[in-house]
């Protein structure tokens, strides 16, 4: 939780955002979510890199090295203040004010909001294992909007609403044709036949980070090969493991789901020990 | 353009949000845009209506009681002040603010912010006809979201800034199925054999007010019957006539799309003229 944070908007600190701003009225912009260890923001190349191909995605004017110095400011000053330890940075870039109606202006002025808060668990530990359930809610296809991270997210929104209801910590995504995509706030993998599974993300969900470095470095560095493939949940319930990936628990592992339980982790583990490698 | 405007949130004036916001952070939230004639909303009834079905389907706090009563009282000030015969509201609901993270917080506080602005023309006369484009980008199926004006509205936003460019009026928006759903600002109608069609929206798009009133009342009272069908492109450049709806314009001929051009505007206008009536 945001109990405590800090908020800036422009390089500015402030607890408010002038209106009328597009972010809110359209959900037309983008957000990122850090991970921050002691005032240095992790990973932050590859989420300034997402928010690249969303800024092209959305024509957002380029704002990402103005960007980059906020957060990175912001983080560096929030923990001479704070000391938190790890900590979790939103953030957001939305296209400004402008003229009503859905058109973009032609002269939009990005506005770059960053919020700091202290992240309620220990980034240097792997998170407990999770029970999942599953989201009546399908996603739906969008190939325009798919991998970016953008500010329309109520889909995810009627998900967490659920598996919260339900008292599960996540919950499966599946889309408009019952193939798997992700887990509300996570990117989600199987291990099966000695293989390591994901979902394809071309019609909709995120490309997340930690999805990226698991593909392309640390599933690679212990000898595991990753596929993007079309998944169902029977795929899913009849893996040998299962785990999910995002920015501030990097990999956790998956316990249960209906009535299949997995005791077997150890990629998730051997995945995040290579993170804690890199972390040192 | 909202130049000059005057805002308004949980019924205080004011030029800024409080920060977080889950309207902002997600989309978290719905609104609703009305057409002020001298300080007086017009069809309040249906704009609560559609927005009482979308606090149902984002399972939000109710608080259409108040919504109303703000948005007629801010109306009724403006006009005071600024004496705009015509004007623009747009009413927006978020779930406020709350702890960080996709799932909404239980005791959330929905914050309700209304905009005023002058209206750029005269609501009073049926606005020119408009030139159509195609947008690219296709309207994603989502059931559990059809219907409502909620804030997730980035392809209207890529929509509306392709037909700016390629210098249409207004876009034809499709779905995933190439089916005819409606223009960027609106709801499509259709002259065919006497008889005027509307596409069905039960996969995406925004139930109008003003396509309500077109079905329920205004068209029969003119001996028209009105089908909620599916309908493709060829439908539409076959058709005798061609209009859309929304509550700034109510209804507005369309007058090219690519190679086809329709000088008929008769259906159109004698809706006008039933609003009119009404408005007098």
């Amino acid at each position: 939780m945001f109990q405590q944070s800090a908020i800036w908007l422009d390089g500015t600190p402030t607890s408010v955002l002038p209106l009328p701003d597009r972010g809110l009225d359209y959900g037309d912009g983008l957000f990122e979510t850090l991970l921050v260890h002691r005032g240095q923001p992790l990973y932050t190349e590859l989420h300034m890199g997402r928010m690249a191909h969303g800024l092209r995605a959305l024509a957002l004017p380029d704002c990402l090295k103005d960007a980059r110095q906020q957060l990175e400011s912001s983080a560096y000053t929030a923990f001479n203040q704070y000391k938190w330890q790890w900590s979790v940075l939103r953030l957001s870039v939305t296209r400004g004010s402008g003229q009503r109606g859905y058109a973009p202006f032609a002269n939009a002025l990005p506005r770059i909001l960053i919020q700091i808060g202290c992240l309620d668990r220990d980034g240097g530990q792997m998170n407990t294992a999770a029970t999942l359930g599953v989201a009546s809610i399908r996603l739906s296809k969008q190939p325009l909007l798919a991998g970016i991270k953008h500010l329309n997210r109520l889909e995810q929104v009627l998900a967490a609403a659920q598996a919260q209801a339900e008292g599960a910590d996540e919950c499966i995504m599946l889309d408009q044709t019952d193939h798997l995509t992700c887990v509300v706030a996570g990117n989600l993998f199987l291990v099966r036949s000695g293989k390591l599974l994901t979902p394809k993300l071309s019609d909709c969900g995120v490309l997340g980070t930690r999805r990226r470095l698991i593909m392309e470095k640390w599933a690679p560095s212990i000898g595991l090969e990753v596929r993007e493939v079309r998944l169902k949940l029977s795929d899913l319930l009849t893996a040998e493991e299962v785990f999910y990936s995002n920015s501030l628990q990097t990999v956790r592992p998956i316990f249960r789901l209906r009535e299949q339980n997995w005791d077997n982790h150890n990629v998730c583990t051997a995945l995040f020990q290579r993170y804690l490698e890199e972390l040192s």
